[in-house]
């Protein structure tokens, strides 16, 4: 049943627009694209149980590599057999490199950034970046962590995903062009030692490249083009992706068409609705995020009539489940009464039933797109 | 199969302590007795969803009505056709009176006491206790609220638990004696108006007495003997057990003997595992206690072999289950290795895995009190 290696098999490609229904076979199983990934950056979608969301049909995984290197380091999981061992995970698992983490402590991430007017906020834990990698304090212990390309696929090797991911460097939004050119070179660099590094032992992991350049359109097609040329499985679109959903859009449409067809592709971090709507019709085949989860917890339900903010007073007195029809298990048990209660009386149950119903949306959500794109309605 | 009234089947006294198996019928269903009763305060096991303790196996809930009362109101889980329905719960639940949290609200409770060495830590949102009832403050919306006996039933017949309680008046520990006679007489008196008020209109519902006296053992014997005259269908012994285990034990042993042993009894708060263990041959049916739920949010869990306190660095290499053999969803699916991590890394799913062992344990101790107790070695 399951496939030895990793292979992207297109099924349909919609005469209406770039959007494309495929298979990523991997040594975990299948992932039907286009798909939702959900994070689970501790080897743990917050609240929710493995064998829980395994069952309800999530064919793909993030794991936050960053994380899972400071805690629980990731010998512990290589000896306990790899991650799908460790988290008891069935279905496939995609890490990152902990880069993007690393970056966000030395520059702040976009949105603090663009809060802050383009200053920096480094919080002090990045103690250096040179052509070798970067180099950080851990949160927990205080150790000095030296993360370079080899370092990252190797501690990735160790966590045994289906799917890794290269170091690339994240330069900030406001980056000056002179400075964002030099950091992509550096990035292409770093990109190919971790692809040489993954290659001397694949251990049936398959590596997509991530394509940068931020907004500057030249240089995502130079990035694509470049990375294209290397044996890469498939290409994650990463960097800044802009400020606004414009510029995602923009980077996106103008990425997409440079990328070898016959690959996956995946937009890293992005999977809230609106953009999962726009970005399918381009071609993209995986989204990962945490948005549906952390809405979950603040309370914010999918539905196909919109968001249900359900702490909502006019839902205490409202027995009717979220969204009828929805197979998940809240709904098929629950109603918004109680689970506007639970909310309002800090009961942690609220977080797990709320999430199991968003992370069920998601899953759906994309099996529409799928059969939608299959009629070429998409 | 569900009996259409409340009555108590004794199955065996035991030959060597005042051990007893007994099965209590309900119109949920049948609890089995020894038993541990897991509180539920806002009707949900912290972390837990109800429709997974009704799978485990869980026989009894315990709501507080204090909390309901407050959040979402008594009406709302009327209108959804009661707190079963609300809830989502198909076995049996108890419900308190809502006196509890009040007093406790006006005198502290007995641990603060104990630690404060008598002084009062009333904080003020209790207006007046006078023989009517306990008018209080609401802390969600500042709302007066008059909680007396008959208010408190009418609630409870709101809620319509299988097994309610009377409204009874919570002195202190460090009570004098002459204040704790007046105590316990205005609370006979309350509990014959709550009785009156159950009696107009039972519901189906059983009406536990709960016997007082504090640490005073003549007043406990003339308070299980003043209410074993009235028609209660089982027995809670409540108030103040005690500063420690022992004279918790010399209030429980010496109470017991004064209760009708063809209804059932119940020792209100107490669950922990060294007061079940002196507790069971002391005649006791059913412990409720949020600790092995709340022991389990801190990291603790319960095993044949003693507690382990899974955030030991000495579990994150440790790949084995919790407790071999244990037939939890927890055990069956993640080792001590992987709840480790959960708890360092803060992932909420720790509580919930955490809870569910501990629930599970509890479940399965009792049953082995009750096989013990069958073979008389208990």
């Amino acid at each position: 049943m399951i496939k030895p290696y990793f292979h992207f098999e297109l099924l349909h490609q919609s005469s209406k627009s770039r959007a494309r229904v495929g298979r990523i076979h991997t040594p975990h199983g299948i992932i039907d694209t286009p798909s939702f990934v959900a994070v689970g950056t501790n080897g743990s979608l917050k609240a929710l149980s493995n064998v829980d969301i395994d069952k309800m049909g999530l064919q793909l995984m993030f794991c936050n590599t960053y994380h899972l290197l400071l805690q629980p380091g990731t010998e512990t999981v290589k000896k306990a057999g790899g991650l799908h061992t460790y988290i008891n995970r069935k279905n496939p698992i995609i890490t990152d490199s902990g880069g993007f983490q690393v970056f966000s402590l030395a520059y702040g991430g976009v949105a603090s950034e663009l809060k802050s007017a383009g200053n920096k906020k480094a919080d002090g834990s990045v103690l250096k970046i040179n052509e070798e990698g970067v180099t950080f304090r851990s949160y927990r212990d205080g150790a000095k962590i030296v993360l370079t390309p080899e370092s990252s696929i190797l501690a990735q090797k160790n966590l045994g995903a289906d799917i890794i991911i290269p170091l690339d460097e994240l330069p900030p939004y406001h980056f000056d062009p002179k400075s964002l050119k030099k950091s992509l070179d550096r990035t292409h660099r770093w990109e190919k030692r971790s692809l040489d590094t993954h290659l001397t032992d694949p251990k049936q992991q398959a590596m997509y490249a991530v394509v940068h350049g931020g907004v500057d359109l030249s240089l995502r097609k130079l990035s694509a083009n470049l990375l294209s040329d290397l044996p890469f499985d498939g290409f994650a679109i990463g960097g800044s992706l802009g400020k606004n959903k414009q510029e995602l859009v923009e980077v996106v449409n103008h990425t997409v068409p440079f990328l070898p067809p016959e690959k996956p592709n995946h937009l890293l971090g992005i999977g809230d609705l609106e953009s999962i709507e726009q970005c399918v019709p381009l071609g993209i085949d995986t989204f990962d995020s945490s948005y549906p989860t952390k809405a979950a917890r603040h309370g914010v339900l999918f539905t196909e009539q919109g968001k249900v903010k359900i702490t909502k007073t006019s839902y205490a007195n409202d027995f009717d489940t979220i969204e009828p029809g929805c197979p998940c298990s809240t709904c098929e048990n629950y109603s918004k009464a109680y689970l506007n209660h639970l909310f309002k009386a800090h009961e942690p149950t609220a977080l797990t039933l709320a999430s199991i119903h968003n992370v069920a949306y998601m899953i759906r959500l994309m099996a529409k797109y799928r059969e939608m794109i299959l009629r070429n309605l998409v």
